[in-house]
């Protein structure tokens, strides 16, 4: 497992960053960590999962690690299968999902929670954040990946914002997509804290597929929250109980 | 309409209380009214409801009411139909479940609604609330006798929570208690911003009930929070999400 930093460390708005990128068996992750200013030694660290057709340093990610930063918490973030840095170009939604279908999305789910596990054992032997102390941050596709790999971790994690997914998915995504018994499993084999995000009109992933997933989940605590509107909307409110749940956690077990 | 003072202002813990009755057509209303600390002039008021067989000085209601007290916003509570100081002595559920049915419940949500208006208009006329400025907390029962009140005010309501009841209730409960085509109507007419609380595995109010209420809420901002459990729990954390929100919306309009 070969890691290398792709370039300097830069800091701005009160944040430090830097990208890296690790040699892996399926080909090279690329990823970015935001830590705190002044730099201090191990912090915890929030895995910060991007949606479909984002990439690592999407706006949110970025406004996410700031606010984390400004905290004492890192944050890290790698391209999901077929985003970012992982293509020559950005892909339609129409051609990643192709591409994932092709591999297999079982595979793909296997893969990206290996990428995750790879990239934060690669910084907690860097001494860069502290790996025991991890939290994950990821809504709608980032949550399509983010369960294998809370299912993976176990307690190891120590709490998880998810949502605005399901057990079912709407006729907008391909069928090859859809494999409810392994998010199913996945999501019984989660035991860390979570807070689960439902858009009430959620218009990709029904919602009645989504609270099944909520029940699922096989946490002692984990909580639902819900607005009002469409798969594509987040309330200021709501990233502001994601963040609270993450911070209180990872303060809470550093 | 009669308003008097029934004891002297007390103070103890942080917050200074005082019994009051107002008499009005059905009979007499005992509420108390907590102020903070220094007395400000006229601050906002939360109007607190207790859950079936509780009372207005119920553990969870002084809890509450010193907490917002220490925050600058004043709490009232008024015994719901057949409780506290309304019967000489505390009824069974089945003995005051009984007296609604034979009441009409539609009638006694009505009274009722027009009892927590009376009292906030005569704590106003005194000038030692600010009758403008109010929220609602109040679950279970209180969310069932809290709707008709919200659907009576409308935007001159500020904020509610509510939460562990629903358009369905459980066999436990008479049969003549169930008035959901008035639930779903008074739910519809409200507007105020409103957290609904759900225990994902109440044992009363079964959670499609629960769900179907979320849904009919008019309120353009409404959310919902979710935790495991049976009716009877309440996670620490929720009672903190209802301070906070009804605390920043009554600091918001103040």
């Amino acid at each position: 497992m070969a890691f290398e930093w792709t370039g300097p460390w830069t800091t701005g708005a009160g944040v430090t960053e830097r990208s890296f990128r690790l040699a892996r068996a399926a080909g090279g992750v690329p990823g970015v960590l935001w830590r705190p200013q002044p730099a201090a030694s191990a912090p915890p660290v929030v895995l910060l999962g991007h949606g479909g057709s984002g990439h690592k340093r999407s706006e949110r990610n970025v406004s996410l690690a700031r606010w984390f930063a400004a905290r004492g918490i890192a944050a890290m973030a790698i391209d999901g299968p077929y985003h970012g840095d992982r293509v020559r170009a950005p892909m339609t939604p129409r051609e990643y999902q192709a591409r994932i279908a092709a591999e297999g999305t079982e595979a793909v789910l296997d893969r990206m929670a290996g990428d995750w596990q790879a990239a934060l054992a690669a910084l907690g032997n860097l001494g860069v954040v502290r790996a025991s102390n991890v939290g994950y941050l990821g809504l709608s596709m980032a949550t399509r990946f983010g369960l294998p790999l809370a299912a993976v971790m176990g307690s190891r994690l120590r709490c998880a914002v998810f949502g605005k997914f399901g057990l079912v998915q709407g006729p907008a995504l391909p069928e090859a997509l859809a494999v409810p018994e392994r998010v199913a499993a996945d999501a019984r084999r989660v035991t860390s804290p979570v807070v689960f995000h439902v858009q009430w009109h959620d218009d990709v992933f029904p919602r009645d597929g989504q609270l099944r997933l909520f029940d699922l989940l096989g946490s002692a605590d984990k909580q639902l929250i819900a607005y009002p509107g469409p798969h594509g909307e987040t309330r200021p409110e709501a990233v502001v109980t994601w963040r609270a749940f993450i911070a209180s956690h990872l303060a809470r077990s550093a």
